[in-house]
């Protein structure tokens, strides 16, 4: 009966290389007629930081590589592009081949960046590295906006449990999905999106929601029945009609349930001043011996609220985080590319108007200062090696050589470590919420210099 | 190697129920232990426009229904749920079976709407219509914001084709793919996302970019293989290095082009001053006989962009636009909600503080002035028909019946085609791009009465 397929439907998302902008084919096709196929250094990196930010944090390289490992056009796709005419029927050939071979570089997720560094480099012959860039970038700048985002929460929130509940107002199936990995990475306690659980093993957490109070004739009996038959899962809602009305109702039910050997875990705010609400709340239940049970807040919270609440030491334990985190509401895009940096052997460099890049292949420095916090990191050329001392490393790491993997790539948990490990070594004006950002990064003479010499000869 | 399996992978995000919060399958559970299986009416409505807009328009309902009629749990899906421990099996079993099979009534795709105006109703027992209500939030709730961002970009560039250039910064692929259904619905052009003309048939568009340029050792070799390769989609990117330079070089290579028979199509301004380029390239093309090729713009272009563009009468005929147009910059996310509106015929009321909701089944009428342009809507109780006139009519209409369709959903043409029609109804205050929204929208008195009485009796 309907008139157009489901969005996915005939396209496996996670291997398919039409998941891309028309304008890559079309150069391909033009680089095959040309006999263009030397080898190009394509670099990721954000031009500038949003106004809001001090920061950002790496996220993403799991996907991409898994996309790169897997990448490849189905019958379905090839067929398809055939029948539109566009393509030479070679080309297309071509295309089937597809598979990437290429090496690739990266900062480990978790990472702490900043504006103008290379968070990802490919080196492949140039359409191959072409083709690629769109759900390169696709992958890398959500996953990215979304750990960013969640680190200023974990920074806001020092002690608290934090947990995603915004695949409903997530991008898409998917974007939630993304989002769910990426919070956890940067900190987060869980999330509520129950696929993530399956496919990234990620702590769940569910409680109830206000039609299940309303469904029910009697607010205390709905908290009863939910008790009973999802007896390790506690959490009654309390706003539906009068939240402190609501506590006493707790504090009724609670040795009832206990008798039944059912703890009452928690009790979750979604609406009002949280703050007043939760001190309220926190008093009822401690009058009534339930001190141990864990206040929850939800609603609209973003990482200015977290600061807040914990300026007003609000006595919540959990808070449940959606829209802000998974549309990274105050800055949902960034200012990203996916640049060709040298082709052929040649450093290039676009001149685009307030678009400059710096050429060549990078590499980026970080010296941490004897109380192991970041003093500065340095851009400079690969040729340009520093030493490598105690205190300064380089960030970005071999991942891929002709398609295949280094090493294993760090586990989820691993990255996770990694990004607490990041956000210890902000410098405090960077842990800020808001700041007047001075990226503590420099440009070296060697890449300065590349960079004339590109310009003097017209690249 | 890798430690996660791919974002989607083992999970079909058209058909996948387990793409949901873990409290609706906490609720479900203890719906079923209760005994409570009445029918239940949920609506999806916003609860406020943002504060930049006037008017939403509604999207994304071929979605929710793909999704309605073929969602179920995978074998792999229901297996993992057993093996969390967290659901009895008698419950995974019942998983197993859930076909959907309510009623659904609902605005067509391509309508204007107001704040608390339901675009959507679910009509089902209640545990069938909670378990759908993360994804039917999330598909509505993206494809409206594109589609409406898309609306305001329309009523500022008239006469102008704008093309959608924003995959890569989407919050994801699936993200990519609706957001260009949804601004193709409301009256783009086009797309540069290659999968959009595979699943909907969406016309797509695509140049050249820069890297390609930057690859060739001189610009205008660039444009002339490019030409060759592609000679049906000649358009050249002038920004590379010096953009009136490259305007020249055009000039210099079209009639050596069409000696081989290739037009030139178009030229493609990316950064700078947008106006004053496109001034000084649409002079230089004129005067060397190219006064049919078009100009392109692109490059984090708004609404804002497009209308002080018109103001200025720039000479730009196709306008590529990404970012603010997938991600909806301005407004990321819309207050919406899945609310339970009446629970086993008895109309329920969340109370929660600034959150209330009008109970109850309802219905929006719509009365367009002699001029055809909406003079006002009523939104009222389903059971208080307003007499149906040339002028007056009801928005939402019946789309499922026990699980089946009706009659089949429009073709994306013909809701694309709808979207024109009610951007056409517009009252000009509402087509201003900043305005002091003022809804004409007003509540009936049987829904008001409605609300009184469900207050009094406690729901």
């Amino acid at each position: 009966m309907t008139s157009a397929p489901p969005p996915i439907k005939g396209i496996d998302p996670s291997t398919s290389l039409l998941m891309t902008d028309l304008y890559q084919l079309n150069m391909m096709q033009a680089y095959a007629e040309s006999g263009m196929n030397e080898i190009a250094v394509f670099e990721f990196f954000v031009r500038r930081l949003p106004k809001t930010r001090g920061f950002l944090m790496a996220a993403g390289l799991q996907q991409v590589i898994d996309f790169l490992l897997d990448a490849r056009f189905s019958d379905a796709e090839l067929d398809w592009l055939r029948s539109t005419g566009r393509f030479a029927d070679w080309f297309v050939d071509q295309l089937a081949d597809y598979r990437f071979s290429g090496d690739v570089d990266a900062m480990p997720e978790g990472t702490v960046f900043f504006a103008n560094e290379p968070i990802l480099r490919v080196t492949a012959p140039i359409a191959m590295a072409q083709l690629i860039e769109t759900r390169i970038i696709n992958f890398l700048h959500y996953e990215t906006i979304v750990a960013s985002k969640a680190a200023r929460m974990m920074l806001a929130a020092p002690g608290k449990a934090l947990v995603d509940f915004g695949l409903r107002r997530a991008h898409s199936g998917e974007a939630g999905l993304l989002a769910a990995r990426a919070c956890y990475l940067a900190g987060f306690a869980g999330t509520a999106t129950v696929p993530a659980a399956m496919l990234y093993d990620i702590p769940i957490y569910g409680t109830m929601a206000h039609s299940f109070i309303q469904a029910h004739d009697n607010e205390a009996r709905a908290f009863e029945d939910f008790a009973r038959a999802r007896p390790n899962s506690t959490v009654f809602l309390l706003d539906t009609y009068d939240t402190e009305e609501a506590a006493g109702k707790v504090c009724e039910l609670a040795p009832r349930l206990k008798e039944a050997g059912i703890e009452t875990n928690g009790v979750r705010l979604d609406s009002g001043d949280l703050v007043a609400h939760a001190r309220a709340v926190r008093r009822i239940l401690d009058e009534c011996g339930l001190g141990h049970v864990k206040i929850v807040a939800s609603g609209g919270i973003d990482e200015t609220d977290l600061k807040a609440f914990a300026a007003a030491e609000a006595p919540i334990d959990i808070y449940g985080i959606g829209t802000s985190l998974v549309t990274s509401s105050d800055a949902p895009a960034l200012d990203c590319a996916y640049k060709l940096q040298e082709y052929a052997g040649r450093a290039r460099r676009k001149k685009s108007e307030g678009k400059e890049s710096w050429p060549g292949r990078k590499q980026v420095y970080r010296t941490l200062d004897a109380g192991g916090v970041i003093s500065h990191d340095l851009i400079t050329t690969l040729d340009d090696p520093q030493s490598s001392t105690q205190n300064t490393r380089p960030l970005l790491q071999p991942v891929l050589r002709n398609g295949h993997p280094v090493e294993p790539l760090p586990t989820l948990e691993e990255s996770r470590a990694c990004a607490a490990d990041n956000l210890l070594q902000l410098p405090s004006r960077l842990r800020a919420l808001e700041m007047d950002p001075l990226p503590p990064v420099e440009i070296s003479d060697a890449l300065r210099k590349l960079a004339a010499d590109v310009d003097r000869h017209g690249h």
